[in-house]
């Protein structure tokens, strides 16, 4: 016997309702190279409309893929909302993947529109005439990059907005629609597609809203650093519409200094962002008023303790972590922000609260984590036992497109993550390492992790990095790759003395390289499996 | 094309499962008459599962309803979830309820087995040979009532506890069958049953958890004063679980001085009740230790302004209005509270905070509010014009069972609550008054609620109720009925004057009666539909 409810399924046009009926006076601060653009959320509604409306003009079919390759701007949150709720897949694509991984996503996909900012239009164009599936490439004016081809495939944005009827109605009635599509990084491998459908987009964009989690309500303005093309810029765009939260959207002119200045003048007070961006940006923040800010989530890796402890000691602010991944749309935990008042202690946030902030966190109320052993069987969460993280929930994926799920989904149902973690008994995750990143010598894990951790206790460590090389003796080894901050004048026999006491001394690596700079993946996470390839010669 | 997300329905076994597998330690505490009880989630949840087998060796059939007539008690909180977890509807009976009433509520719905509270079995036993369908009344002894009858039907709820098998699945694979069966009080006409879903109840319970709402996270310890038997208690008991927060449930014995006595003892930080327990309670709370309390909701009815001045400024606790409905699952919307650095301000709060205190407030983001006119065309928020409020979404009932919903919902779909109300441009919802408590006066509206309000700012004034009586010039007039502090002295007059420059001119009643109380409905709201056919003359 069914309820007697009403049917509302949770679908983007919800979001869009929102913009005009709800939070129609908030706004959207879009940061070009000349300064700033300004729209209300009903502004953006009726662009929406407008492009929904294009869409059909453009005779795009049902459910077809429509790709962007953009940044962070009011035009791609309008994508963001219009595509989906127009009954179109959104397809973002990383503008920083080779252009051969490009060229396969795309076609993979079979997008029958391409969305491109003019500046990344150069990385595009090339590829072009190898997407047979591509009818229609439509471009941002973002004041930079080519002129505008003469290809009769060729749109303006803005001139397809201006021409279109907007769209009277928007309905999505099956909320389990598919509405967006990202591939996965791919550190080995092709790129695999996870297909988020609406609701998983809507449940995962309300999880942001629990007081637990990020807690976004109307007093906030939130600004994703992390990309658009990245898991739905972690879902901020649309958990900031649902909370009424305004939007600040750094545009492709994302320096570190670009990024504090729109933190002070915006009164940012939520964002998130992965951990280079964090580095890059704590000298430009210091000295500036941030009373505003509340809560910067740390994404895509481990978090630094001692990065963590400089926001917070130094600038007063908590940046936390977070775990998650495109396959869980993507967040899975967060660590808890102190409260305002414990924030700046005298001497210092104890370790121990600082190693709190740096945790994966505590998961979202709706999404399941569990510990499986390599036998398959599983840990307890002591806050001892370790395992491979696996999670479940209406916000995970249950395969890639096209792709074989055994070696993903178990067999009861649950993603496995790759992650390797520990879980205490109140529920807080802590991921120790990706399972092919752990380092097994003599027998033993050492984590890389968490090594890097300890080596990024050294006051003249700017960033470190830990991977295995093969050993005839133990097995494995850990090499550890270290840039210095300057002027630390760093060597490799400071850094194993330093570890003294800090690690179990099987852990010390004999290998400690400095080096210029750490090789990163197109996400920004440290490529591992670079570094590893490249064995004890550092990639200077 | 639909996304390739996992499948994980919205339903009560995803909070059994947070029970088990994520806040086993928290706890619920039941204050009894001798003491207090503690569990913990794990152990509730062990009981919940053999509750769950209990219904199969009953033979409940599938989507049977299981009815109760109990107070807030942990073996309540066990029905509200084992009932819907094993694919049964629970029905929560309001004991208070005339005979006759509940008499056609268990008939009307069906009940296949009443479980009942020891104490409250005086008021079903005599009517029992009149439920042809009740095969089985299952007595959970608090301690306090008539020994259990000598008659096959009637089970020991320990006892089926003690000798069920626990479920060893618990599983509702659609979110949309009906989970929960609960009749508005009716103060015109028969009860009418809303029949909840688990999708409505998880998503209900989920609003909750936001910021902008009640913000409920794991360091909460939440106790519902208002009834388990009413519109499940605000879906309070389902909320806490998911955001992992602790219970406290009152009992049978809930006095104004035992209710004190929890909030103090247990650390309360958030609760939820109406007006007349809110001004029971005043007294009570009085020179206590309250730093734990963050938010009080006053519900089923407008908040007094005074009465939140006197919690605000006077203990320095946020005493704040909601708005909602049975049909609403049943929050619609909530104010919201200061920070706490605002609290107590030299010289108290002003007007302007109270009334934003008091207000019906934000709505929930899952819940659409909308204001209609009296000939269906929609007026704007915009702080003055007023109309009924509509309200859509999926916590939104689509109907009565078995009952034309004509009158109920709109054609667009839509619920008609029947209160008249203002919106804000910023989207804070003020409800005005009834429709049908509307005065008309010499062809203009008088608001019952708004008099009400301008009379309880007298200092001698501790309850207030006005309705309309039938007027040969004017058509209706205004009639105050004023129950007076000890002490006070009042007079007809005095509360006259006292209106003078508070409202307009025209709206102050010539009739003002001082009377020793104000009839309630078995809800506790006002009962003004007596107080109208009561006429003028005061109801001692």
């Amino acid at each position: 016997m069914l309820g007697l409810m009403q049917d509302h399924p949770l679908s983007m046009p919800l979001l869009v309702d929102r913009l005009e009926q709800r939070f129609a006076r908030k706004t959207v601060v879009t940061s070009t190279v000349e300064g700033r653009t300004v729209a209300t959320f009903a502004e953006v509604a009726e662009r929406v409309r407008r492009l929904a409306g294009a869409l059909d003009a453009l005779a795009v079919p049902a459910s077809a893929p429509v790709a962007t390759l953009g940044w962070n701007s009011q035009r791609h949150l309008e994508l963001y909302l219009a595509v989906p709720s127009a009954g179109r897949v959104l397809h973002t694509i990383n503008q920083r993947l080779a252009p051969a991984d490009i060229e396969y996503i795309v076609n993979d996909a079979a997008d029958d529109v391409i969305v491109v900012d003019r500046s990344l239009l150069d990385a595009l164009w090339p590829l072009v005439d190898r997407l047979p599936t591509v009818r229609h490439i439509v471009v941002m004016d973002d004041g930079a990059g080519p002129a505008l081809p003469r290809d009769p495939r060729v749109v303006d944005y803005e001139a397809l907005i201006a021409s279109a009827a907007p769209a009277a109605t928007l309905s999505v009635p099956d909320e389990r629609s598919a509405a967006a599509l990202c591939y996965t990084s791919g550190t080995t491998g092709r790129p695999k597609g996870v297909l988020y459908d609406h609701r998983s987009i809507v449940l995962h964009a309300l999880s942001f809203l629990f007081a637990d989690t990020f807690g976004l309500g109307e007093a906030d303005v939130v600004m994703p650093i992390v990309p658009m093309f990245h898991a739905n810029a972690w879902g901020l765009p649309y958990a900031a519409i649902l909370a009424g939260a305004s939007l600040v959207l750094p545009g492709r002119a994302a320096t570190p200094g670009r990024l504090a200045d729109l933190v002070e003048h915006e009164r940012v007070t939520v964002s998130g962002a992965v951990t280079t961006v964090w580095l890059s940006m704590l000298p430009h923040l210091r000295g500036r008023d941030l009373a505003a800010l509340r809560r910067l989530a740390n994404g895509g890796g481990h978090l630094p303790l001692e990065l963590a402890r400089q926001y917070l000691d130094e600038l007063g602010v908590p940046l936390v972590g977070t775990w998650g991944m495109t396959e869980a749309s993507p967040l899975v935990t967060s660590a808890r922000t102190p409260a305002r008042t414990d924030v700046r202690p005298a001497g210092g946030t104890p370790p121990e609260r600082l190693a709190a902030l740096c945790a994966a966190g505590y998961p979202s109320p709706l999404v399941g984590v569990r510990l499986a052993r390599a036998d398959g069987t599983l840990a307890p969460h002591d806050g001892v036992a370790s395992g491979e993280l696996q999670i479940n929930g209406p916000t995970v994926a249950a395969g890639y497109v096209g792709v074989d799920a055994t070696d993903t989904i178990t067999a009861d149902g649950w993603l496995r993550t790759g992650d390797v973690g520990v879980i205490d008994p109140d529920g807080c995750v802590h991921v120790v390492d990706r399972l092919k990143d752990l380092i097994k010598s003599g027998g033993e894990w050492i984590g890389s992790a968490e090594l890097e951790n300890a080596v990024l206790t050294h006051p003249g460590v700017e960033e470190a990095a830990v991977v295995a090389r093969p050993d005839e003796t133990w097995g494995e080894r850990p090499v550890a790759y270290v840039v210095e901050r300057p002027g630390a004048g760093l060597t490799g026999a400071a850094i194993r003395s330093h570890l003294e006491g800090r690690v179990a001394r099987w852990w010390i690596p004999e290998d400690v390289l400095i080096v210029t700079d750490i090789p990163r993946t197109p996400t920004g996470k440290i490529a591992k499996r670079q570094l590893r390839e490249a064995g004890v010669t550092p990639p200077r």
